[in-house]
């Protein structure tokens, strides 16, 4: 098998490792080339039995050249203007019809449906891949909500396994939006979730008995009714920090959770919790509390998303981490 | 090892058929006495290789003269005057110096932290202890939040690490009340998160694609950030009832939220998501919702709390389970 790859962030990286570490052949393009230099370096340290090829591009077009068709693309970039600047540069660099480009990345639903319409007169396949699972998701075996033709799923469907790999998951949820859509959603009950637990971590961060924070994640991981992988990485980020004093309470993101929050209102749905875990994002900007330590902490443990960090506990003076 | 359990509703009759199939004597009373013949009927059931052996009791006293000095009684019945009740009757039947109660029932901390001093001056040891993982969790593994005085934590420890088994987990807090302090603030993050999950369901609920939600709920428990136990049990819920159109959209329970709440305000902590996914209880029982049905689909799964059936989709007319 083999696979174009645009955009080797955080994410971008590890997915590509993944997929050469399952044997298939990733050719790869990223704006800024030291990244594919990195990718190169890592991938020699891979050690699995059958490895696949990577090929290293500087343009569009050296990747596109690359490739059979059928090609297939996945693009793992920002939303917004760089996937259409990186649909443009593949329109321009002679991708044809029947090839089919993947987003798995976190657009817009409505912005997915725009592209897969536009590409459809060229006859050009689209499909809107949420990927979620974080870093060690796309290393180790994501979960893929995917929309749009469902036989050009069935026929990307074996790369899609590879990527879910034994822990994660692929479903096609319907027509081209449906994937993004159902991501769109799974970021708002993660804002609410994530909200929750920062909000019961800070009463118990004043209460008046000396709790230990890290034993509290453990013993909520293990039967608990709310036990789960954000609660295991709590643990995690107590293990490194037991106070979390390193990091400052001020959340970034915000706009997968907006995007929730308009279409719930589009669609007459009441979704208070989603809507107060939004407003306290824009808030802990002003006044940073510990439930946004607790949320910042948690967003640097799944997805490396950048941290205020203060003079860290280990004494080094850490800035801001992209 | 033996012990005294005294309640045997959902949650006690599960745990106690785990302590039994773990080999742990146990002498059982419950007011209602059809509940102990239900518990001795489905003891005859287990399988285990080394199972405890059962004592039936009709009273209190019986209970208390068929244990050995330090007797160590579990009270699993519901919160408030239901507990005081249970500790006068032992206090009457001549539980004495040195003795332990554990109540591993959903109390308010402040209670517990009052009866432990009450207790404290008869020379009666107390433990609070809070327990979470639903009817599931207690007849295979919970999760308990321990709060008391240590050295009498340490005496009961074995039965603990029984309860707790293989999937769950037993830890100290620290001292009165530290155990149904993190247990009530644990409800508070669970009740955002069950409202996070049912906003999440409604706003699909009423897109235009036409979504599986069994097949959601089954990709967000394999790899996704918000994967847990909350989400594997929507899966079950969705696989008895794909769209929920047996339950009426009315969530029950509130009381643990609400001391969450009261607590934070004590403790001047902002809980917005906690409170308007308390509100949302309240506003269930006038105005049904989506995210209501996911919510009680949820309570049910996992306490088979009470739940509103409209006529089930298999057809029988059900009431109101209790």
């Amino acid at each position: 098998m083999r696979i174009g790859f645009i955009g080797l962030g955080r994410m971008g990286r590890a997915m590509a490792l993944h997929l050469l570490e399952e044997g298939v052949d990733v050719v790869v393009f990223n704006r800024r080339v030291e990244k594919v230099f990195e990718l190169d370096k890592e991938a020699r340290t891979l050690t699995s039995q059958s490895l696949g090829e990577l090929t290293k591009t500087s343009n569009i077009r050296e990747l596109i050249n690359n490739l059979d068709s059928p090609r297939i693309v996945i693009l793992m970039v920002p939303q917004g203007s760089p996937v259409d600047e990186m649909i443009t540069g593949l329109l321009e660099a002679g991708i044809t019809d029947g090839d089919i480009i993947i987003d798995a990345g976190n657009s817009f639903y409505k912005d997915s449906i725009a592209r897969y319409e536009n590409l459809k007169q060229k006859k050009i396949n689209f499909l809107d891949v949420g990927t979620s699972g974080g870093i060690e998701g796309a290393r180790k075996g994501a979960c893929l909500m995917i929309g749009g033709d469902l036989q050009v799923f069935r026929k990307v469907e074996p790369f899609f396994k590879t990527i879910a790999g034994k822990i994660g998951s692929y479903e096609y949820f319907g027509p081209s939006g449906a994937g993004h859509f159902v991501k769109m959603v799974h970021n708002g009950v993660e804002y609410g979730m994530l909200q929750s637990l920062g909000e019961g971590f800070e009463i118990l961060s004043k209460s008046t008995y000396d709790l230990d924070f890290e034993k509290i994640a453990r013993s909520w991981s293990r039967g608990s009714v709310v036990r789960g992988w954000l609660v295991e990485l709590l643990e995690k980020a107590f293990q490194d920090d037991p106070k979390l004093e390193g990091i400052e309470g001020i959340i970034g993101g915000g706009i997968t959770g907006m995007w929730t929050h308009q279409t719930a209102k589009e669609l007459g749905v009441s979704t208070p919790a989603i809507e107060v875990a939004l407003n306290a994002r824009e808030k802990s900007k002003i006044e940073p509390t510990f439930t946004g330590k607790i949320i910042a902490a948690l967003r640097y443990q799944f997805g490396q998303h950048e941290v205020v960090n203060k003079t860290s506990v280990k004494g080094e003076a850490l800035s801001v981490k992209k």
